[in-house]
């Protein structure tokens, strides 16, 4: 059995431990891939970063930083002190020591000519990921937002506004004419289930949608595909994804986000949808189940992840 | 006045740090210009690595590392032990937290489109180095050593094997066509005194004779130039250039250097020669002076650098 994600970085990777760790308790010959969001990827002072990419395998590894919510365990920040020191990068977007380790590795193999699923793949034999991670795509799609007198990076919109200017809309340079890749098409082919994460509906589900591609090969596959809300009781679970649905006319409500996505039956992305309990009284477009949506811990994950297989009758 | 200084790394470094309080203590007005070697430096991890230039900085900078002799003080080498775990780099080549910010900046600024010489200019900005560091070279030129059965990379031969294997010759890719930087030959030309450093005679001074433009731009400045042997009673002070001399076919002596050096009025290089008492003895190719040669501390590096100027009769 292929169970197959679609994730951003922070909260698609908790939801993909907790995958991974129902996977282990009941379905251990099962095979977990994860296709994931490029488009907050960026080259900073000659680096490649690539933030939910690795938000993801750092999770997976047990090396992430719990308590802060992204990142390493046990991080410094000497060489991005330094690198400020320098006039270099962007002084309110810190590379931890450890994290330099990853992006200078996955640079040096960009640099060399490997494309980034080439890259990734590298990166990611060090761990035992229980998992294949997929970037959506090799092409470099970049995330502007426009705000009111221009257009910035997303992350400088994101980390050093903290989403705090309206955002009118969202641009992702280069996304016509990237390229999905052939894993993350063969990953949506192949699946006996597709799950959407709850990451950010815009540029994390909705990058992966746009990639030339992806729409079609999930409009095509045999695999019944849930998505799990990211909202709850109105509120997004983490991060800030409601600055994000504003800004393209989306309510920060589960149903909102359901009819954004879509019924696979008219049309759109989804054949079951999955929202918390706080909100099973709404009214849904898509087929709708009621569970547990907080990953408290692994328990409380694994059992969302038994519910969203539950959902695509698995 | 203008002083200038051939500079390899570590030995010159020390050196450069004594001819500057010299001129603090003695010659206020006067101006420090350090042609450094450029042999050494590598792509490595895809970062531009200049060893020589670095050791220089972090030395005038007050933030190298006295104790194990090269790099910054309170270096850590935590992204070097992810590179590792990731099979990128060299094990063997250690790359600091401190020092990767150095890299990181200098191989942006590269990338950018700037010359290493716009480069080191924005790099040194950082310190209050009270002199100028200039690259001989913006041309890549990379020192590989010839053994027994292949070629090494030159930081492979030293960092890696100790200098323990032995060299049959020194091979400097790319020197035929590299370009003297204008800085240097300037600092040549304007100088009221040229001091060639205590440094390694083939791979660090010997590179930087050997980039077309200097050997004539030395050939024609008027000033006198001063050299300081690196061998006292027939050791190195530092480092291994014996095994760098014996593969050139020179003795690991203060006269064999000097006669490698050659007399200026002989076509050669050298108008004064500095040795130390233990050498005052032996007979030379080059008006010699014995000083103590050692340098000890502060004083006795600043007490060698006006021995120098005197002998150029300054």
């Amino acid at each position: 059995m292929i169970i197959t994600i679609l994730s951003g970085g922070v909260g698609g990777a908790r939801f993909a431990r907790g995958v991974r760790e129902h996977l282990r308790r009941s379905l251990p010959d099962a095979e977990l891939r994860i296709i994931v969001n490029t488009g907050d990827d960026m080259w900073l002072a000659g680096l490649r970063i690539t933030p939910d990419l690795d938000s993801v395998m750092y999770t997976l590894a047990r090396a992430n930083d719990e308590e802060r919510g992204w990142g390493r365990i046990g991080e410094t920040e000497r060489a991005s002190a330094e690198l400020n020191a320098y006039g270099v990068g962007w002084p309110w977007f810190t590379l931890g020591d450890l994290d330099l380790g990853t992006h200078i590795a996955r640079s040096s193999f960009l640099r060399d000519g490997q494309t980034l699923s080439q890259a990734t793949a590298r990166i990611t034999s060090r761990w035992d990921l229980g998992a294949l991670l997929i970037p959506v795509t090799d092409s470099e799609v970049e995330t502007h937002v426009t705000v009111e007198g221009g257009e910035l990076h997303f992350q400088e919109w994101w980390t050093r506004h903290r989403a705090r200017l309206p955002a009118l809309g969202f641009v992702q340079r280069g996304i016509e004419g990237a390229v999905a890749t052939d894993a993350a098409l063969a990953a949506i082919r192949d699946a006996d289930v597709v799950l959407v994460a709850p990451s950010n509906p815009v540029v994390s589900i909705g990058t992966i949608l746009g990639i030339p591609g992806i729409r079609d090969a999930l409009a095509a596959t045999a695999a019944p595909i849930v998505g799990v809300s990211p909202i709850i009781g109105g509120a997004i679970v983490r991060g800030m994804a409601d600055a994000c649905l504003t800004a393209i006319g989306v309510e920060t409500t589960a149903p909102a986000v359901a009819a954004h996505y879509g019924a696979r039956s008219a049309g759109g992305l989804l054949d079951a949808w999955l929202v918390d309990t706080v909100d099973a009284s709404a009214s849904y477009d898509v087929p709708t189940t009621a569970v547990p949506l907080w990953m408290r811990d692994l328990d409380t994950s694994a059992q969302l992840a038994s519910d969203a297989l539950a959902a695509a009758r698995l």
